[in-house]
């Protein structure tokens, strides 16, 4: 009976199968939840009448209070998140899991300004966080799998481009301070801002707060933003013959069922 | 003979097949006022002698009473439009489509000051949109219609990586408004201010009215920048991977006169 | 005899066969003047001393001498370049195609003052286009006729994907104009600036002259700029598929010449 | 014996085989000093007290110590390099590959003060160009090399593609000049200026500090933006395109197993 329950709560909580209606309310309750929250953060930052802010804080303390609930419950069922693990293990990893430790964030700002003084804001910022939770919905999970999917396939390229352009933008930053240095002493008053103005240039954001005014500075700022041309076609390809490669796949597993000759019935590869 | 001439209505301002010569000047010359139209919409805007803008509002009223007519036949004929429908369904049906409403709206600022007095800007803003119309036009149309079909689908991963875009935006624009607000309070003063800077940069127009100046708020705002490169790159991807499938479609159809059965040596399907 | 001369002459200005020495100096020659009269356009806008500025002037008076009897000689040849017509239509033809246009817009500045005055400065610019004959060079021809085979297969799709893209710029250049009239008078001072600022935002140039500072205003432009992604996204996409296609094409043929089975010897489809 | 000790020297700072313990070890204690040193070069430009100033001295001696040694040791194993060369030719070779000069240049800054005065700035500028040696820790390598893979395969059309746009570039920047010089003899005080602003829109970075102001300027601006779209597309589908084809590439070496003769139903290949 008892474990019947915390079976039932674990299914409510954390699987989502499809004809499961308490879970699904369950997942609308938590992401409106979240949204409300994410709206309150940004809320915040406007200037609001002091009746309406007094009617944030309730909300905000009611949803601490789901949240917390819904921390402790997932803590309590972690055993049967990782079955092959000891309850023990199973709570302790589930508390070191990336989401968690966000969503112990999320509630902690409300409980440590009663024990010690904290910089509210930094704790308040790391809610916003929980937005990410949204991705749990079902519709799309599937078209947002197969992206990430393609990322992972793509993982070590990816990085291995990034690297490449990191040090690339080091490299030009450290030359550019140097050239442009004395024109504008500034501007460019070290790599840091040469950095900057790699990224912003690299990337062809182009802010328009930094950049290069002597002849040297500028081919080298073109060289650069030429690069830059380069730094947006590898991810892209890569990504593309990623998503190729995933459609030849589904392609490939489709074909495979259908491959039989029509006149002597043989099944072919 | 009155149905034929409700018919033939139809096949005129509807219907355009091929060798009908009285649609396609019908198309013509529809077309060719709604670019006079949007050209008056641009025109006003600029200091235009007083007797050329008279010559405007004849063309205007002419144009109007045109669009008037058409709108009348076309609601008039919709029955044949939707003939699964019951006539009073089907016109229904027509006045709340979509471009419908868009060709009441273009004529409606014409006849409302002559009832209640309103903000004729709005609508007349709202003329421009019939300019969608010019997307009927025969040629280019089977181009874009492989273009609209590869948006189609891959709708889902679109959508996906459009929501994942928008709540790291969020999530981003919080994160640089605490950062940032302190040292820039007038120009980071809310977090929509810090959500127009995130698009700003995702999207890598960067047109330098709001930009980090700290420390902390340069790296998240790296960071963001070269996140920018993958929010290119995979809609990029995506598409790419969408126009390679559809061409890879005509090519198995073309294909299908190559396949043989390695058995017993026959050609398949 | 004269034939023969003419037919020489013909294959040295136009042909260029790999063993034709003559033909490749010529080509060459003729190359290097265009690049060095470029050199002088350019250079001819920087502080320069008048003894150099007189140089500049024998060098141009010789560039322009030896264009001038290429330009004839072409006219001249005319007849060999487009055997199937009559000697003059041949000569009238070669007169009006493009190269033969700019190449006589790039001589004419020289003689046009000594019979009327005109504006230099507006025809020396157009000496300048002369430079697109560097395409002729042999090397990469093959690579570049690559690329345009692409644009020229995906022409309807990348034209029909540009008349979206102008006419959406058209609409909200016309809302953007409404929208931030009132508060920018003089940024938004017509529809002409609101389509500079599209054009910026669309291609995410994005120079930072003319933003919106409106809500709405930038609620629009945000929307605009992230449709400015599908605007990079969608011809790169149709351009990938084209590349891609090009190298299955060249796959196939290669494929076709090496099908046959080992053991039967057949030619396999 | 002292050949063994010489093959084991190379075994140890050139080659890296999997199980080699010291090669490995070498090799992050070589990358450690080139990172340690570049944090160096970027450190110098902050303001930093003095005492640490004379710590980062002593640094600097010891890393240019084991360069050095590094150096003369890979000049002394440079005949076992290039077996197939005789030594003195094995070590010129080596001693004027790009990687020896700049290992050089990254060592003289410390040695040429104490023969000849020069601008240290400059030499120490060099140095950070050693970063680039990071590219051979092994665990990306393999990604990477698909990477410059793809951009061997594909450097012709790449370079025609560049060499397109900077024609393209040429011309629009002398067009732009001539249309804004007299509107902005400040800012397109010269083509060079002009051509600064054609790269920064062609590239869509877009700075902001150069932009045209007169209608002409802001149409032909319009276009080479629009056309900077395209540079992005070109580059990014034959790269996509290249990916593509490494990918199908493999996929074929997989799909040898699966080809049969539709006559005799034997495997081929």
């Amino acid at each position: 009976m008892y474990r019947k329950i915390k079976q039932r709560i674990f299914e409510i909580i954390e699987l989502s199968k499809d004809g499961d209606k308490a879970s699904k309310i369950f997942d609308i309750f938590i992401i409106a939840l979240i949204i409300i929250n994410s709206v309150l953060v940004i809320a915040y930052t406007f200037d609001i009448p002091l009746w309406l802010r007094k009617c944030f804080v309730y909300i905000e303390i009611f949803s601490v209070i789901i949240f917390t609930i819904e921390y402790l419950l997932r803590i309590y069922t972690a055993d049967l998140l990782y079955p092959e693990l000891s309850p023990v293990k199973a709570r302790f990893r589930y508390i070191f899991s990336f989401m968690a430790i966000i969503d112990l964030l999320a509630i902690l700002p409300f409980y440590i300004p009663l024990i010690i003084p904290i910089d509210l804001r930094v704790l308040r910022m790391i809610r916003i966080i929980r937005l990410l939770r949204i991705f749990k919905i079902h519709r799309y999970t599937s078209a947002l799998s197969t992206i990430l999917q393609v990322f992972k396939n793509k993982k070590h390229q990816l990085i291995s481009s990034i690297v490449v352009v990191m040090i690339l933008m080091i490299i030009a930053s450290v030359f550019m301070y140097n050239i442009e240095h004395e024109a504008q002493p500034d501007v460019f008053d070290n790599v840091f801002s040469a950095l900057w103005w790699a990224v912003a240039t690299f990337t062809t954001v182009g802010y328009g707060d930094i950049y290069p005014v002597t002849v040297f500075g500028k081919i080298l700022g073109s060289i650069i933003a030429l690069l830059g041309i380069g730094l947006i076609a590898v991810p892209t390809g890569i990504i593309s013959a990623g998503f190729m490669e995933n459609i030849d796949k589904n392609k490939d597993n489709d074909d495979d069922e259908k491959c039989y000759c029509q006149y002597c019935g043989k099944k072919i590869k």
